[in-house]
């Protein structure tokens, strides 16, 4: 039977500003990437959604952003390498450890925003939220796409990888993503996002927007849950999917 | 051979802006309490302060506060034990697992500013705060005042304790320190200072500010380094005791 | 024909976190407390909210509250009234300031959150508040509710003021706000609320929870508009007011 | 009889962090640029700075920056135009408040650290500092190098401008300041950089750090004031300049 990981980004409400439904979205993934307070989430929200994620038996990841609240991470910050490091250290460091005095345990790390996106591109940012990781804990897993600068870098440093599939985004003949400015960025119809997944899960392959079939392995599919339609699109696909006999479950 | 512990708040700096005299103060003591980011301090800042201390063989404690940075934590919030308890583990986790991932060992935490001075009276706090700590590691050492709600719920919870001594700070009656808006309240003159931290040791008594003699027991004695006077003290205290057959060493 | 201001507190939204609806509720006041940035609101919210306000030829007023994000601004801090008096003058004077710049005018302060209620019974913040807004403008009027430590600082410091009274609010018979916590504090029912401001701008009089009729004198009923059912209550607010011939101004 | 203006950075501490000497400073200078809360300084600090320039008679202009506190502003953030505007407006807003709350008037704008260098090379961001500023009040002057795009965008919006000259800088042949990772590029010694600016008051001539004379012209020189030798520095440029008769004036 093929299996597939199911990741979503939880967690980033702050104090009483609500972000998404991460009860809802909890339902339908496998593993929960949880923001750790710097660009969203707070030590009461990151409880939280940690107890949330335990009862749901969903893997617990740390989701690491720039320190950019306003901003919520998404502007990217002309940071020194020495900074993303002791940034993302710190912030895998308090969710690691209440994830642990929660009884659980740390499963991976995805950068957010910003970090990630810049990440995917340039060595020197990817290998210095690598050797974060690292020193958090060698056993975690970290999250990037296919063909990025991130999975290089945690390669290189010795980490185990997840490469992630995007279900609501079209992909370039090189297998990188679409830029969302540009049309058919990204897919609303469910039912082709969903065959597209399980293109991905059972021959690691996908059509990118230029019509043509490239290969692509990815060991976690992200998805969205910030608004009613993508914890919509959440329930088809988890459905879909157990409809055609792929097992969902996290990485461990 | 007797031996006593001397500790100091530390790791205060934030960003471009410096606090204390770290590299000096570390000579003098056996702890340092490190400030985690929410009333000073940042992820660089700790990293720098935990390589400083592991350099000097200090041991090393969390040295969690309120979130209010322009305040730097000196003034009262008014916030639930839950809150207190989720902010405090947050800040401890951090810490914790930045000092583990440099191969450290994080060997107490100490409550700063204003929650430290709430705690000392107000039993929920101190609970909440003692909870954090025994969730972050039930083997870590909790710093408090002698006759303290802190030390009383860090027994009730399980930890282990250590009462502290305030080296420059004249004592009531009934051991508690006198308030600093109090005259005479702070002993500026190192010679008085060092024979009271001696006496203490030697005896557990101290002289309290109305000439009385009263019973103090104390594991650890807090110093200041924020300025060069203190720095100055510090060596003087290092020295006098050392002069006086008194082992300086850590906790454990 | 008489006549009766309604405010509301709007611009709480912080960069990705929208809170309220305040396209909304702008339909059905006559003066918006817009947050400074300090609790809610940021600079990008602020220019968006204040242009709402003129669009909708709502009166401008500043909400400035405690620097505390994570908390909202709604637990108390212990500030020094110089600490108080500077954080609420920086606020009022970037709010005001982009007003003008928006070819606009302010038209009061009115305090947020623990402040206000902090203040409504301490006469040296309120006096910190007056002072504050005396400062910004002399010609600004203090919002507060009656028999207030506000309203009396205002009045001392030579400031107009407005007298607040809350729609959906139960009375003690001393003419304070029943607290939260006890039953029957909130009015649920918009039939009886509207009633009672009705009772209150025709007779000067309100029912308090005892039973009895007490006198209450105000200028601008504060009502809510952060939930769906609060905006619905402030909609049949407006359409009962008119319909019983009461014009809805602003206080200018 | 020749005359300058001498401005320098200064407000920039926060909360209990200090940062230069602004009392000492101030009797050197003739306008002071005065951090704005988001990347340095704080309410209470712009009240105490503002205090001192009014009691030296020093002018007072708003020093925006990026929201990045930990960073001190000094780090380029990815911010959309209209974010830069907001920003900028918020903070000029505030001070321009708070000065004339304390009876002063503010005289100029002039952009912090990494805002600073991105905007005089890129037209949009200048734009939007210059637009900020025009809306916060027409008269206020805009400081920027020669050859700048924020002078460039200044005068387009219809603003007074000042251009600054750098007293311890080398130029380029270009007229730009020659980065500080060069040898070379910063100027330590008095004599030197105090010679350098007359000749450029005098003669309106620079010489460039290839060793030939290139034309500049500017209205004020920027000095630092963040350590004792910048401070001795200052007084001896202003010592030197009135032994050789040029008066120092703000720009009112």
């Amino acid at each position: 039977m093929m299996k597939i990981d199911i990741n979503s980004d939880l967690g980033e409400s702050f104090g009483n500003y609500t972000m998404g439904n991460d009860a809802e979205i909890m339902k339908y993934i496998t593993s929960a990437n949880i923001a750790c307070g710097l660009h969203g989430g707070d030590p009461v929200v990151m409880e939280k959604t940690i107890m949330l994620a335990l009862e749901n038996n969903v893997a617990i990841g740390a989701h690491p952003g720039y320190p950019d609240l306003v901003g919520f991470g998404r502007r990217k910050m002309d940071l020194k390498p020495t900074e993303v490091r002791a940034y993302v250290l710190y912030q895998i460091a308090a969710l690691k450890g209440m994830v642990e005095a929660m009884g659980g345990k740390l499963q991976h790390v995805k950068a957010h925003g910003a970090l990630y996106n810049f990440a995917v591109k340039d060595y020197e940012t990817a290998l210095a939220i690598a050797q974060a990781v690292y020193m958090a804990g060698p056993e975690l897993i970290l999250f990037g796409p296919v063909n990025s600068e991130i999975l290089r870098a945690a390669e290189q440093t010795g980490l185990k990888t997840a490469s992630e599939f995007f279900a609501d985004r079209a992909y370039t003949k090189e297998g990188t993503l679409v830029p969302r400015s540009q049309p058919g960025a990204v897919i609303h119809d469910a039912a082709i996002s969903n065959a597209r997944v399980l293109h991905m899960i059972r021959e690691n392959k996908v059509e990118e927007i230029g019509g043509t079939t490239i290969d692509i392995e990815a060991d976690t599919v992200c998805i969205h849950g910030d608004n009613p339609a993508a914890i919509e699109m959440a329930r088809l696909l988890r459905e879909f999917l157990e409809n055609n006999d792929i097992r969902l479950t996290s990485l461990h």
